[in-house]
């Protein structure tokens, strides 16, 4: 290698270990191999266990020939098992790299194969194909970047030695960023699974059903999506939404599991709900903890000023509390309660018309009213079942063997 | 640069991006900057806005002449204004490396100078230095790497341009590499926040107060390095202790805070806060959120087998089980609650010494009383104060407006 391929092969190191979002990093993986070895097309495979799961695929001349959106459709994800028969499993198996310079041509005494079903599928003609584990710094190989077709002149020719040189070097870097990149997507995940258990957790006491969480988070995200906000800014409102409620921890259940009317008193201390949830959040530089204190104090005002309990209205009232205000009001309408049936959609619309600027932000009501057909399919994804009603009542039931699996 | 360097510095880059620990990280580096670079001392420091922060330090001679422990006194951490009259900072404003044969010999006339108090005070003798601005992707200079003595047969002489060229293409990927270690730490404590927040906002209405979750967090933890768990197993039983009553989101009120005794009735009720935690926290693949379902399930059981709620005994009940027990009543005992004093420490031990075998695993009594020290400066440090008591009771008297920063 010359110093213009090892400089390549650090900027690209650096380039793939400062992707945090996996998707985006296995497609900045095969651009770059790409870039550096002329290929048409590539895959990447990620190693679980006795599986691999196809994640990532680019294809120049199927993507010129289906356009983009019928490409995603063709490089949808499949799991395979690791075996030595397909070329992928083999480098899996033995950590050795393939280089072959016609698929056509393969002996029938290898361990491998090469399966034309696709290329006769989507009319594709796979010539070369260079097959490379991805192995960490355990030895261990999570992972194959599959290439196809090294172009020159517009043919496909056979990978050089040189390109199996290149790509092996930067192959280790990539094996690393991807754990990294998992890493970052577990410590999330855990984050927010925690958010969603006690927020559902603390809404039980209200007789909420846990569903009503995740149908408020979907409705805000999709309103603030609609609203044009950053990929980053709706992930934040959809994670932020679901502690709105958290301050009724502080209510007591006379007031909060009151089955008439509350009283003038009573429903002051209700209303309190909306500060006690500020002040458990309060004082966080975490973007999410941040967000859901606005939230949590805001989602009860209305647009007119004679919400609670700043009596803030209009633009004074931070956006995240209207999102949420419209998502939580939307939701205890249109769906069952212990004490009532869901309401029908045409009588939940009116109402909302009638409060379009009394209640709600004039332009996330035309939002919400303009995205019915989504605001019904996130409803129906995260629609409750009868024993979603009775969560915490009836445990007796529950058989405490299966509940002490000792994972340790 | 020669392939032996390029080969070295992408092993470099390799090492130091799998490292997710920052402090360990920024060790690493130091350590591969002395290997490359014959340096007898280098020191790392982190640029934030306006200040840097000096946060890892190795030096050879210092080491083998005041030891370890006195080591990590030496370099303890300091911070330090960003300006042109350090070396440091003069990197950071200039994006330039500075590289220095002697720092006697700086003149007068440059921006920066050597300031020679260090070596005074702990005698030792600094000749050349390489300070290097660690630059992120965007052009951003997010920390510095200040290596000190090159030594040759003994002596300290000048850095070569050659280091100067293999330090400045490992900065880059050092520079990345920090800030995603920096990520990482960022996602585990909005996670670790999260968990803090929402158990101590679940404790309140039990008038529990907030430090009572923290104490029993850090007496665990305690327990569990004594037991000599590895850091990785005590860093996950401190997170998975805060939430071992959160079932107690399913307990009335007029149980939970019934002033006088329980009928049976009412304490076969409260019993089952155990396995409604464990149910909030069931069929989870997070490690911390599994492993407090189990804290959460077994808090109660007694080592004879007389607790609840399955009436396990000794080795049967899972030790995290046993450690959160023991914690949580020897936390009950000696702190204050809205309905008792806190009972002397004679008698809290006496108490618990009765419980040897009983109630208490015997080995996690006897590591308590042996490190009765160190539990009292926890209780210490996380001690109530009296506006703990009331923590929702006063809000009327929070001003509204102080509340509302809008951060978006």
């Amino acid at each position: 290698m010359n110093e213009k391929d090892f400089q390549e092969i650090l900027d690209i190191g650096i380039a793939l270990s400062s992707e945090h979002d996996l998707s985006k990093l296995l497609d900045k993986i095969l651009s770059k191999a790409q870039e550096v070895t002329g290929a048409d097309g590539g895959s990447i495979y990620l190693v679980k266990k006795d599986k691999m799961i196809f994640k990532a695929s680019r294809n120049k001349t199927l993507l010129e020939k289906f356009g983009p959106e019928k490409m995603k459709e063709i490089v949808k994800t499949f799991v395979i098992p690791v075996t030595k028969k397909s070329m992928a499993g083999y480098t899996v198996v033995t950590g050795k790299l393939l280089n072959i310079s016609d698929v056509k041509n393969i002996p029938s005494s290898a361990d491998y194969s090469y399966d034309p079903a696709f290329d006769k599928k989507y009319g594709y003609d796979t010539v070369s194909m260079l097959v490379i584990p991805m192995i960490n710094r355990d030895g261990e190989v999570t992972g194959v970047l599959q290439l196809i077709n090294s172009m020159e002149n517009g043919h496909p020719v056979a990978f050089k030695t040189s390109h199996e040189k290149i790509i092996s070097s930067f192959s280790s870097q990539a094996a690393i960023s991807i754990a990294n990149a998992e890493l970052n997507e577990d410590l999330k995940n855990a984050h927010f699974d925690t958010i969603f258990r006690l927020s559902e957790a603390a809404e039980c006491r209200d007789k909420e059903t846990a569903n009503h969480i995740k149908r408020v988070s979907h409705y805000s995200r999709l309103l603030s999506e609609k609203l044009g906000w950053s990929p980053e800014a709706c992930e934040l409102i959809f994670w932020s939404s679901p502690m709105h409620d958290i301050g009724k921890l502080g209510i007591p259940d006379a007031i909060l599991q009151k089955p008439g009317p509350l009283t003038p008193e009573e429903r002051a201390v209700m209303e309190q709900h909306t500060v006690i949830g500020a002040l458990v959040l309060k004082d966080s530089s975490i973007p999410v903890i941040a967000k859901s204190r606005i939230v949590a104090l805001t989602h009860h005002e209305k647009y007119d000023g004679t919400g609670y309990p700043q009596k803030i209205k209009g633009e004074d009232i931070p956006l995240e509390g209207r999102i949420v205000a419209l998502a939580d009001v939307y939701d205890a309408l249109s769906s069952k309660r212990v004490y009532k049936p869901p309401m029908p959609e045409e009588k939940v619309i009116s109402i909302l018309k009638e409060g379009k600027g009394t209640h709600f932000d004039p332009v996330l009501i035309e939002l919400l009213l303009e995205n019915m057909k989504k605001i019904a399919e996130i409803r129906e994804e995260f629609s409750d079942k009868e024993s979603d009603y009775d969560n915490f009542l009836n445990i007796k039931t529950i058989d405490l063997k299966t509940l002490l699996k000792q994972e340790r």
